[in-house]
């Protein structure tokens, strides 16, 4: 009854419940908080932040998973006994390292970020939210040394987010990756085709957009007895339990794009977290394993299928219904370029599918340079409107839609922007073998029919919950390792085909 | 700098801030939480107070206030060290006879029996919510035993929600006031008057009640950078700190005036929580004194000031203009009538001023039958029902219009109903005491100028916090003790005018 794996399962609730509490309070800072409530919300979020710290690098928590460990010492690898408990040594290992003061002092300064952020934004002035930047990338560095790494301090920071993804390693990849998508962006921007996208600029009621957003949602299969949509400044997911699930969007009437794609990017992340295994629940195996895995679902359900033919084949119509006499005339062929257009533009989340690698490449870029102390955080602007010109050959005109556009360094995550470009990588291994698998997933996914392919994602993929690494999952999956060449295959094919 | 006092107010502080995350969580259950999300919701909210309820309990927080109590011996009885550590001290001996575990079984209990209310209450089933409410009834007893008591059992938990009032005195002041009621309800009833009331059998746009809400809300000082209004089944306040107070309200297009006095109802609890000493947050001063003096807040702004010819002398041409077309030829006279219409009726949160309380005095006799034993679970419905017969000559035709109707029981709340009438007879003392002090109140009202009766219950009241016991507020305030004689004058002048 009493058993070391019960204790230690009861133990590990606690800290699991406290942090869902705690993520509430932070959905809730983003979405619906009065202004003035920000000083009280940052000593909330610092107290539940600080007590579950405490609570999970107590001794407690070593002597449970120390006596769990013993008792379940016959069992597989993979069983859940096993997995539940290295992913909770892993995660006890790495945080005892750093001492309740550090974590909560982080977790105050961010909260209090987020609102100066989003004053900075609004006034497009960066040196508003500096100072506390400053303090964000300071504790960021304290945090690395305490951490420790073997090669660069940015190691540490890129663990917390990707385990076992390393500096040297992302370089290999982006590199490889840059190698084949700079001569195929300037191959697209020299084309001379030029899509047509004039129809796009018009007002699109934002009450339509969240309409049809729904309807694609529902269609998806998020279910929304378990989670619900709001608008906030940045679009995000944050899942509580798999039973309350939740995602933000923004609407704008100027751009029917950004929203509907940021729906469908955050019902992927969605559909992930509704998936995790709720029998598992409170455990350590009921969450997702990394962001990049995070990130490959979030992907592959905004570019594979939403901004693919198939997709629109089936939602073309709706839209139409929906926006009555604002897309008559509009063919599929004109709709599919159109949302697939190659513009290099200053906001990440808008851009498109080909150029998004090269904002994330920028970050990586600037991220690592903070960290190791070679810019100055009032260098930054400059740094960051260089980078865009040499990238994608634009100026930003102001900080807006320069480095402040991105809430990621608010929330004091350093080393976040790299799993971006991971999940792209990924999402086209994963893709390309569902479809091996399942061969109707295409002409399902022209049908509005998803459930083909989130069975496929949910049975390899969401079900394991943190079972598994990222390495783990992929050779489960896979056989192997990750690869660039199947991404850089799937984006040269589409983007040449539509650029001919 | 260290000094015993400071260490108290440090360890307040944070059983103050893990209640506030509470509140948010449990804001957000009856707000915005998908329905699936109950069960961890439960967890949740169990583990918040079970925790809150422990650091509130422990030795550490006995000493505490030992040592601040010694080092502020000296400290005037209304100082602000003494008044805080008299509040502690109150807090501590009363919840530390509560065990944890009792603690958390209740909030776990009533956390679910919302949602089971909530359903329950759509299909009007009360047998759907009887098993949990009977789990319900049976923590409060326990809870009556373990608090102690001199008379009645339900003296322990009328103290939880009002210190210091007993089943004793609640049934002298009740007993006074329906001598007075009941025969002027008689009265009314019989004088062959009946308001004009057709008017407000039209559809009204719930876009148009929320704007109207919204603007009403503002002038009356509701500050929205420190709030906001949502909807729920029931409308409710809850306060985190006086820099986020936020209200709810429910709209019914087939019901005008259901939004609009709840607004203001809540607006007015919001008042009191905003007006709080600000500069004494997270310590015990900075909360409110009771439920009926909250109560006498809501009950001021939503009756004696909304419910007033003054008020719609300025606001009667701006929902005219709201609703344009609707109430066009509608009067003053013939509106003022009209919303103070004596109609015996089900809901109690749409009843009219006079007839109110006799639903307090039913849920109060019903309560008092529960806690000691004389009425069992199943009989609730009947004795409702024969109640709401007896004293306002109307059947409850279901359950949901009947004693389905109110979230408080879910809440766990029981001992709360009273407080209702004594803020309702608190209000019209405070209501006579503020004019006679600043005359320009009522011409003020009319012109939707609210400055200077807020500023008079800012300053006699909210400010105050928790300084005052409730009977020394009233002498604070009065030079003697609450008075029934105000309320009964009050009610007799307005509704003898009306109904004459």
């Amino acid at each position: 009854m009493s058993s070391a794996l019960d204790r230690f399962k009861q133990h590990w609730a606690r800290i699991s419940v406290l942090d869902q509490a705690n993520a509430v309070l932070s959905w809730d800072m983003e979405t619906f908080m009065p202004e003035d409530g920000v000083h009280a919300r940052s000593e909330q979020v610092a107290l539940l932040t600080e007590l579950g710290h405490r609570w999970l690098v107590s001794e407690e928590t070593a002597r449970c998973i120390e006596d769990a460990e013993k008792e379940t010492a016959g069992c597989d690898y993979f069983s859940d006994e096993a997995s539940m408990l290295r992913v909770a040594r892993r995660a006890y290992e790495q945080k005892v390292k750093l001492p309740d003061t550090l974590v909560s002092r982080l977790a105050r300064t961010t909260a209090r970020a987020n609102t100066i952020w989003i004053n900075a934004r609004k006034k497009a002035d960066f040196s508003m939210f500096a100072p506390v930047l400053s303090e964000i990338i300071d504790i960021n560095r304290e945090q690395a040394e305490l951490l420790g790494y073997d090669g660069h301090p940015y190691d540490a920071l890129l663990d917390l987010h990707e385990p076992d993804l390393t500096t040297a390693e992302t370089d290999r990849l982006f590199t490889e990756l840059k190698q084949g998508l700079v001569p195929l962006v300037r191959e697209i921007t020299g084309s001379g085709t030029i899509p047509e996208t004039g129809f796009l600029s018009q007002k699109f009621d934002t009450a339509g957009q969240e309409r049809f957003g729904l309807r694609v949602l529902s269609d998806m299969g998020y279910d929304l007895r378990r989670g619900r949509q709001d608008r906030s400044a940045h679009p995000f997911t944050t899942s509580f339990t798999p039973y309350d699930v939740r995602i933000t969007t923004r609407f704008d009437e100027d751009d029917l794009l950004s929203a509907l794609f940021s729906t469908i990017h955050e019902a992927g992340h969605a559909l992930y977290d509704q998936g995790l295994p709720v029998d598992l629940v409170n455990t350590p195996l009921c969450q997702p394993i990394s962001l990049g895995v995070h990130e490959s679902q979030s992907r592959l359900w905004e570019n594979i299928v939403g901004r693919s033919r198939g997709f629109w084949k089936c939602y073309l119509p709706v839209l139409a219904e929906e926006f009555a006499g604002q897309l008559d005339g509009i063919g599929l062929e004109t709709f599919y370029r159109a949302i697939n257009r190659v513009t290099p533009g200053f906001i990440r989340v808008e851009s498109d599918e080909l150029t998004y690698n090269l904002h994330i490449f920028i970050r990586f870029e600037i991220e690592k340079e903070l960290v190791s102390g070679t810019l100055g955080i009032s260098d930054i602007p400059e740094s960051w409107n260089t980078k865009y010109r040499d990238y994608l050959g634009i100026l930003p005109p102001d900080d807006a839609q320069g480095c402040l556009q991105d809430i990621h360094w608010a929330h004091g995550a350093i080393g976040y922007f790299p799993t971006y470009t991971i999940g792209n990588i990924l999402s086209a291994q994963l893709f390309q073998l569902a479809i091996q698998t399942v061969t109707s997933i295409p002409s399902d996914i022209e049908k509005g029919n998803f459930i083909t392919l989130l069975g496929w994602l949910r049975n390899k993929v969401h079900r394991h919950g943190s079972r598994y690494t990222f390495s783990e999952l992929v050779r489960s999956i896979t056989g192997g390792k990750m690869r660039v060449g199947p991404y850089m295959a799937y984006l040269t094919e589409k983007f040449r085909e539509i650029y001919t």
